[in-house]
């Protein structure tokens, strides 16, 4: 079930609200960590029925003897929760134009039944735009924590945002 | 709407059935094309509602003015739909393990309602594994394309896939 409110889980965020949040506002090296979203084994049969119909995701009698021992949600759906979070916390609403993809996804830990997930986002690198200077490209380093705080997913993000017009522009 | 039948577009596949598919298989240079799923309208906004609630993705008035000039797809709905594919054909159903990640995943072009996606996939290379020699992992080219045949997105792939035993092992 996604829910309608996450929320921040540190002291540490973006000074400017989500509204009002551009280019300019990430800042390499800041940490924020947003959630959290749990996963019952309904999301997970219903996201994989749907997306991902493989035995590990389908069906938790199978998925009891295969390599992990239990039902394991879609890579994707752990994607698609990340997701969630990076929209309700992280990517300006009003400055993104575009992600122009991701680097590196890797699915390190299983996520099942009942885990709850967060994310931890690092701001990589910002640069403005050569040949379209009101905008930049913003790479971000995202972790996805269990409740325990393992990493089960990791990746590097790109997300094109217009920069902040100075008054009188 | 995700259709419970998709099929083979190419006389090109594998000569072994998905329910009897083995690292063996899958041979270097291989190239095979499966298809098609149709994005609804209706699908693109439930996928976003829940899993990326940015106005691009649900709202087709704002979407009209938006940077894509009208709604499209969330990326990760495009990849949940790339896995349906993978999943239907290309993966085999008894020897794949896990997945370690994805690589360069790009969003090359938006998906829009009405698109009907197919996937082409290349088997990049191949390699048993030093540590443990039952399973081997393989790389795969994938390449998700629209119904005028342009590539929506690509992305390379890896799974750890079981060998096949010889017979008496």
């Amino acid at each position: 079930m996604t829910p309608s409110a996450t929320t921040a889980l540190s002291d540490a965020d973006f000074a400017t609200a989500i509204e009002d949040r551009y280019y300019e506002d990430y800042l390499p090296g800041a940490v924020y960590v947003y959630g959290s979203i749990t996963m019952t084994e309904d999301d997970i049969l219903r996201f994989a029925g749907e997306f991902d119909p493989q035995h590990i995701h389908t069906d938790p009698r199978f998925a009891e003897h295969g390599p992990f021992k239990g039902l394991i949600a879609s890579g994707w759906h752990t994607c698609a929760v990340m997701m969630r979070l990076y929209a309700d916390h992280y990517i300006s609403k009003v400055a993104s134009l575009a992600s122009p993809g991701i680097d590196e996804l890797r699915w390190v830990r299983p996520v099942r039944p009942g885990d709850s997930l967060a994310i931890r986002t690092t701001v990589q690198q910002a640069r403005v735009s050569r040949s379209k200077p009101d905008r930049g490209l913003v790479h971000t380093g995202i972790e996805v924590l269990n409740q325990r705080g393992e990493t089960v997913v990791t990746m590097s993000a790109m997300n094109l945002l217009l920069r902040r017009r100075p008054a009188g522009e």
